[in-house]
């Protein structure tokens, strides 16, 4: 069934090339797909030359505005709205596109999804997630940044979404979902986070609640789906991807200290390659925005086509699953079975 | 100038074995220290044997008590002064060891340090120090999980612990100061942070202040001293311990996959071995309770002779360095130019 993604082609440090070629890339692996490319016509139209594939699923729209990288929200949601990255959230609105791929201002990008998308029913504040690489499979991480405070309800909803998510786009029969805190027994932590687990606990949502989980557990593939605030995800996220480069740097410097070991990397080379691709950021690219009513996906600013290719990929994935639909029900049935909606007070 | 280290004999996942074992390879590498082994004496016996240097510098002071390792703080306070952790601490205070290392229950060593021998003056809450590994120096964190909620005036406080420390015990003569946070820009994060910003911006403390740092400059090394609450930068440094450990583990199978990589290795083995020794978790063993008045360091529960040994050396150079009178002295200064203490409303 063709589908129709939106995207923001003047967002990231690398636009519109990068984004042109990402697009183009994801063309190839997803031949049932259609573009909406807003940005600048003049800009564009060169990069399309020679792109046959491309140019035959892809169409331009338009526009002079583009959001800063350094844009306040609260500018952009006055002034921004007919920028290429409002103009692809709005082309979600009306149907024209599943969903909208940007690599522009997280926090510009968030503010237009919610104000013009607007949030699930059942959500107070959408987060943004994303997978990350563990020693088991994949682990589904929320909130990278949305939320620098969360309440007690907050969490639980972080919960529902991201396990839903493991379900619905990863495939996962029955997701365990973890707490992110400095412990694992139950006084750990600050009263948020007990709050939240004890809601977990005496819900009746289908949810396999492990309980608190440590930053260790991140990495080590102890659940589906780790749960936290935006700040310290934000924090996690970011310690993660720094120490993967700082070991990656101390690697490289390790095997151009002798002869012999330069000989080594040579010989091990498909092997370090393997490597590389395994803990690769650009295959883990693209953070979701779960829980706004659309589907809106983040590439990272920094990232090359390939990176935004995949961040295309988790688009379709988030679509074609109908990953909304299926929050939206199972927060129905959390409210069903507890009258008086989550119950977070409970310690 | 010989000096005294109060050794709990009995904690950590490995003792009494690994604590004798390594407070013997510390005496190696510090002829003129003293030992005081506080631990049932009947375990200690033994494992003294053949160790004529050890014994020659240490005595075991007997105690059946221990600090379980799961054993809450307030129990541990009520009923464990007499335990191998409680009488180390109280050697301290009686002026007759320069310092307590434990590898035992952290809640309970932080407890038991702060009941027994107080907080310096100007403090209200200490926090737990480590040194993390970075592209260029090694850079001093603070709080690792000592105080899950900190207001603003804590961090100000963790500022200039910290920045005390890495002048007196690294050398460095200027250290740079940021704190954690989810962006570089004044108006990120939460409003304690901004609040601790303003304060140190607004202080006349001879603190090189860098503002914001995230979670990539914990390896970057952008600043000698990066400041958080105790629930960040215990997530934090799990993250930083669980990445190198995946790296690690895939590196290792990357290394396995082929004939001609198990070669490599082979080849690449010294480089790789200095690899591993320069990301060793056992080099940073030894976390630091800044703010306790009196030396007070824990070492990994699961940590080695190695470890523990260099957990040591960390106490020796807190207390040759006199770390905690400099510190006093600054909180000092601090009130005398600002004479409404910390001033940390300002925004």
């Amino acid at each position: 069934m063709p589908l129709t993604i939106a995207i923001d082609a003047m967002g990231g440090d690398h636009a519109p090339q990068v984004v042109i070629a990402g697009a183009d890339m994801a063309g190839q692996r997803h031949p049932d797909l259609n573009f909406l490319l807003y940005g600048d016509e003049a800009a564009l139209t060169p990069l399309m030359a020679g792109r046959q594939a491309l140019q035959q699923r892809a169409t331009i729209e338009h526009t002079a505005d583009l959001v800063a990288p350094d844009a306040k929200p609260s500018h952009v949601l006055r002034h921004g709205r007919q920028s290429s990255m409002g103009l692809a959230i709005e082309a979600v609105k009306d149907g024209r596109a599943s969903a909208a791929v940007s690599a522009g201002n997280t926090g510009a990008l968030m503010a237009l999804a919610k104000f013009v998308l607007k949030t699930l029913p059942g959500i107070e504040r959408p987060a943004i997630a994303s997978l990350m690489p563990t020693r088991r499979r994949e682990t589904v991480f929320l909130d990278l940044g949305a939320n620098a405070e969360c309440d007690a309800a907050n969490l639980v909803q972080f919960a529902v979404m991201g396990e839903v998510f493991a379900r619905a786009v990863l495939g996962i029969a029955k997701p365990t979902v973890g707490l992110l805190n400095i412990g694992t027994e139950d006084v750990k932590g600050h009263e948020t986070i007990r709050q939240a687990a004890a809601a977990l606990r005496a819900s009746h949502l289908p949810i396999e609640f492990r309980g608190f989980v440590e930053g260790s557990d991140l990495t080590s593939g102890k659940v589906d789906v780790v749960v936290t605030d935006g700040f310290t995800g934000n924090v996690a996220l970011k310690v993660a991807e720094g120490t993967v480069g700082l070991y990656t740097h101390h690697l490289r410097e390790a095997f151009k200290s002798s002869f012999l070991s330069q000989l080594g990397a040579l010989l091990a080379k498909p092997a370090l390659s393997a490597l590389r691709q395994r803990l690769d950021p650009r295959r883990y690219n693209g953070a979701m925005f779960l829980g706004v009513n659309g589907v809106v996906v983040k590439s990272h600013g920094g990232t090359d086509a390939l990176g935004f290719a995949n961040a295309i990929g988790v688009a379709v994935d988030l679509a074609r699953q109908g990953t909304n639909e299926r929050i939206t029900a199972e927060l129905r049935e959390l409210e069903t079975s507890q009258p008086a909606g989550p119950q977070v007070q409970a310690s």
